[in-house]
Order: structure tokens, then sequence, then C-alpha cells
């Protein structure tokens, strides 16, 4: 048995990590936001500021890991505890790869600042980015209050997620042979869809994270999976252009 | 000071992670090779391969990360042997992706099947594999040998893989704008551009981890980077179309 102090140094220290991951999310969620927020309004200034913002992302994760190692080497935790810091260095990393990703978003604003944006598209584009915001605030909370129900919740509706970009994948590509002049812009935008979609993908890996850590299971490897988009083409509308 | 025997089966354990990577990052490659090989050849029975393979790949790196925790719970390393051991956390996170990226080529090789394959974009993207795969097998090589100089190499060629991505990225929305019936294919040639200059990236990763487990310096932030296509967009050929 472990003398009282030690054991309440090394509570203190899983409470310091997890706080951590709190306000890493705080961030993440923020960018995320940011950055379609600046493409919804051809905002340049917002765009590079998220990018340039992305890299104090990748520094909170660097501080978790080792932070997390340490705690690791010190301590020896065992089963449930170690589960926790194992938790924090897997969600650090998700968190940091949603961050490049917000910061890739902002980078496709930039490149596309003074061309035309098709609104119904960008509009989809936010309302992607509205359900996978709430996701990631969900798995956040899930992570915070320890709820493997509601991190089970989160994992089920990755799949809405990536319904809706499946149908503006189609939308865009229709969009583009409607008219050529579109291509270039809707490239971009199927990239920041894509980039949104996988946002949404790292929410789910923090949600399977979450069940691990409180239950000590694996959530089942068939992740529930609607993006057909990669195996979806769309019919050249043979129609429209030559008649 | 440990006890001999302790100290040898430490070492022992170190190896058997250091052997895990390298099988991992074998198998990465291998994935890699095989997922752009299913696309020059158009050959759905091996990119269906590549999409299953990618099962095995997730697994080592949950081996790895549990077989690495332990040892830094059971041994409570210092200094060069903690870096080590991060490492290998670090670097079966960036194989783990590359999978990913590998089996996301897969998927669109299925989707693509049986529609017109551009020819000389394949072959781009043929080219730039090429690169990244020499880039990946210096990497590995450097990790195993332990050699910063190498690691350091593989670093700064990094912006000749984005530089090519960007110029393929121009070519394939050229291409598009010249007959939109391209549209469909070449967007997911361009995504499996993507996917190869991003394993790319996953390559130069491995490289700083390389470089920091040796030196126990970190390369600087600024990572050589060339990859403008994200800031690119190529103006729509009106002459063609309209003359």
């Amino acid at each position: 048995m472990m003398p009282e102090h030690t054991v309440s140094s090394f509570d203190a220290e899983l409470k310091e990590l997890g706080r951590k991951i709190v306000e890493m999310g705080g961030q993440a969620e923020r960018l995320v936001a940011d950055s379609v927020g600046a493409l919804i309004r051809r905002d340049g200034t917002a765009a590079q500021r998220v990018v340039v913002m992305d890299a104090a992302i990748d520094h909170m994760q660097r501080d978790i890991e080792e932070k997390a190692v340490l705690v690791i080497a010190k301590r020896q935790p065992m089963a449930s505890d170690l589960r926790d810091i194992v938790a924090t260095l897997r969600i650090s990393n998700d968190l940091e790869r949603i961050g490049d990703l917000a910061k890739n978003v902002g980078k496709r604003v930039l490149a596309i600042e003074g061309e035309y944006h098709p609104q119904k598209l960008v509009r989809g584009v936010e309302h992607m980015t509205d359900l996978v915001l709430e996701q990631l605030k969900e798995v956040l909370d899930a992570y915070a209050g320890r709820d493997e129900a509601k991190a089970l919740e989160v994992w089920r509706k990755d799949a809405s997620v990536d319904t809706m970009y499946t149908s503006l994948f189609r939308e865009l590509l229709t969009y583009m042979m409607e008219d050529p002049r579109n291509i270039s812009v809707c490239t971009h935008l199927l990239f920041c869809a894509k980039n949104i979609e996988r946002i949404g993908d790292h929410a789910t890996n923090v949600a399977e994270t979450v069940y691990y850590m409180v239950t000590g299971n694996m959530l089942s490897d068939d992740r529930p999976k609607a993006d057909a988009s990669s195996e979806t083409t769309v019919t050249f509308p043979t129609r429209t252009l030559q008649g």
C-alpha cells in the first residue's frame, strides 16, 4: 500500500492530465468552428489565424504525452489507472489530428479567396460541421463525465456524418460537371468536406477510447460506416452538356 | 544499480519492441505498394486485399502500445531508454495512419473499377508513390540503424514529394476542365494522390522521431514544405472550352 500522500499526488497528476485533455479538446473545437466560420464568411484573416493556432495544439499534445509517460514510469499504475493514462495518450493524438485537419480547411479558405463560392455547397459543409462539432462536444463531455453511455451514443452517430458527406460529395461532383468553371473551387470544397468528415472519425475514435477507459472493454471493431463516397462515382450527365 | 539479469531482460524487451516496429513498417510498405499496384493494374481483387489487410496493421499498433506502456511501468526507464520507448509509440501511430491511407487508396481503386483511367495521370501517381516508398524504406532503415544522418536526409526530401503532388494536382484539375467526363475518375485520383502525399508526411514524422530518439534533440519545427496544392487554383481554360 502506498503512503497516503503519494496516492493523493498520483490522483492530482491524473486530474491534471484530464484537465489538459479537456483544455486541448476545447481548443480543437474552437479551431474547427473558426476554420469553417472563415470558409463561410470568406475571411482570410481568420483562416490565417487558424493555420497559426494549430501549433498550440501540437504543443499541447507533446506536453500531455511527456507528462503521461512520466506518470506511468513514476507510479507504475495498474488496471483502471493505467487505462486512464493510456486514454490521455490516445485522445491527445486524435485531438492533434483534428487540429491539423482544421488547419487544412484554413489553408483551403486562403486558396479560394476571391473566387466565386457556390453558397448552397458552402452551406452543405457548414451543416456537416455543425453535426461534427456537436459530436466533438458530446464526446468531450463523455470524457469529462466518464460517461460510457454518452460515448456509445456519439459512436453510433458517426454514420450520419458519413451519409451527409457522401451526399455532399455527389452534389459537388454534379456541380463540377454542370459547369467546369466550378471545378477549382469545388475541388477545394471537396477536400474541406473530407477534412470535416475525418474530424468526425477522430471524434468517433475518442468515443471508443472513452468507452474503453471507463469499461475496460473495446467497442466492436465494426464501426458504423456510411461514408460510401470513396466508392461513389457520379455518372457524367451527358444530357446536360450535349443537349 | 539493477541486477544484471534485469538489465538484460529490459534490453530484450527494448529489442522486441524495435523488432515489432520494423515488422510493422515492412507491412505498411507492402500495403502502400500493393494499393498503388492495384490502381495501376486496375486490380479490384488486390485492392480488396489491401482494405482487409489494414486491420492487421491496426492490431500491431495496439500491441506495440500495450507492450511499450507495460515496459515503461515495469522498468521506469530514464533518458535515452525512455526516448526509445516513446519513439516506438509515436512511430507505430504514424505507421498505423499509413496503413489507413493505403486502405483508402484501395477503396478508391474499387470505386473507379471499370471506368476509363487516364494513363498519364495514373503514372503520375505511380511516380510519386515510388518516391514515397523510397522515403519510407530509408526512414525504416534509419530507425533500425539508429542513423540520425539518414533520418535528416529523409526529412529534407519531403519537399520533393510535395512539389510532385502540387504539379499532379494542377494536371488533374486541368484534365477535368478539358473534359468533364474525366471529373469523377480524376477526383478519385486526386484523393489517391493526396493520400500518397500524406504517407510521405508520415514518413517525415518518423524521420523526426528517429532523430529525436538518437540525439535527444527535436528537428526544427520548420519542416521543409513545398506542397502548395491547398493554396493552388487552376484558372479555367476558357479558350479550350469556348474556342
